[in-house]
């Protein structure tokens, strides 16, 4: 019988490309989205479309305001989001930048974890990555390992002697292989959207630091991005 | 100078006292209440009541919705509440009974987290109780450890060399310890709201598992509880 999985699935590159790996896995994907008060928020259409695409069993798509705590530019419209910053900027020095939200993945995580015990599905998919990431905390391998055996703990499912597992599939590739192994897999990219700022047409802007790795893991492979930029 | 600390704050007994003890340890005390789909709302008119009475720094109240996965008695309105359990139905044998909302406290507490790293916080106490508690799996020290360790490795606070700590001084208390702790710290038990399923003035019902524990406390101390029952 296949086996249920959630998988976190925000609209973008990564998580599309995710969700293609669970369903190739054979798991039966329930697709989750978060409304969190991002400005991007254009990402959750395209997350609507990449569900219906791939044909998911049950896509959700939780309010919730992590706008009220602020500190981060991606929920505060006071903190600007950086563009064309370079390569030492962008989290090579191992500073966390201003686009990180603060305990974000914990909170979608935990989410997760709520639909897992109810559905109930042993396993959760995260598009998190180690490698071409921004430097935020919450994308490392000790963490999703930290938090694999809180929620064991945390449940149910943990106390019924059965294990729940966090896959991680991305953590270790780089955008270029993430793109490859998703053209395989016939994932359609025009169809996310990366960018931290896009324009109100939903086109990305080309020059945060999302779109930069996005952009370069193309360029790498010598192919064009399929999905709409202003510039 | 004083430490801010974030107090999770549900309006019940358990946490009221936290939060005396909290200010006893002299941390400035930042409450954070959930509107989670709970049937019992009425104890956020109580959490707001108990932060003015105990003088909090602030009190936000954070709305999100753990009902749109259902599964549990406290927010699904097809399942009933169980009354007037005996000790065996209630916990002691270790089954987890239909109140338990599916991952509840990692969600609560990832947003303490979230609120932590932006204060900035170190310290995040929860009323949680491993004694005299319903047998829900995240109530127990085990669990809250392999969370604050997550928490360490979810966040800037963990990346800087500081540490953060979940506090949890009602763990290994008895309800009449934690009655009598509260007293001697002043806490008005009379704003208090511990019901599963109050009715609709937020009158106690005295027969759902947490009033029977809370009126045990009471009884144990030789002490009538001053909060509002129907019956």
């Amino acid at each position: 019988m296949r086996r249920k999985a959630i998988v976190l699935l925000s609209g973008g590159l990564d998580s599309a490309t995710v969700l293609a790996l669970a369903k190739k896995q054979d798991f039966m994907p329930y697709a989750l989205s978060f409304r969190y008060g991002q400005r991007h928020a254009h990402e959750l259409d395209c997350a609507q479309q990449i569900a219906a695409q791939q044909g998911v069993e049950q896509h959700l798509t939780v309010n919730l305001d992590l706008s009220v705590f602020g500190g981060s530019a991606l929920t505060c419209a006071d903190i600007d989001v950086p563009k064309d910053r370079s390569d030492s900027e962008m989290g090579a020095t191992g500073d966390i930048p201003v686009t990180y939200v603060p305990a974000r993945n914990t909170v979608f995580l935990s989410y997760a974890l709520a639909w897992a015990e109810v559905l109930p599905a042993l396993d959760i998919f995260i598009g998190v990555n180690a490698l071409d990431y921004s430097g935020y905390p919450d994308c490392r391998p000790d963490y999703i390992h930290a938090f694999e055996k809180m929620a064991n703990l945390a449940t149910k499912i943990g106390t019924s002697g059965q294990h729940l597992r966090i896959h991680t599939p991305l953590i270790n590739m780089k955008k270029s292989e993430i793109i490859s192994q998703g053209l395989t897999l016939g994932v359609d990219y025009a169809l996310t959207s990366t960018c931290y700022a896009p324009a109100s047409n939903g086109h990305a802007c080309g020059k945060c630091d999302a779109c930069q790795l996005r952009l370069r893991g193309f360029q790498q492979l010598s192919l064009s991005d399929p999905a709409p930029y202003t510039s």
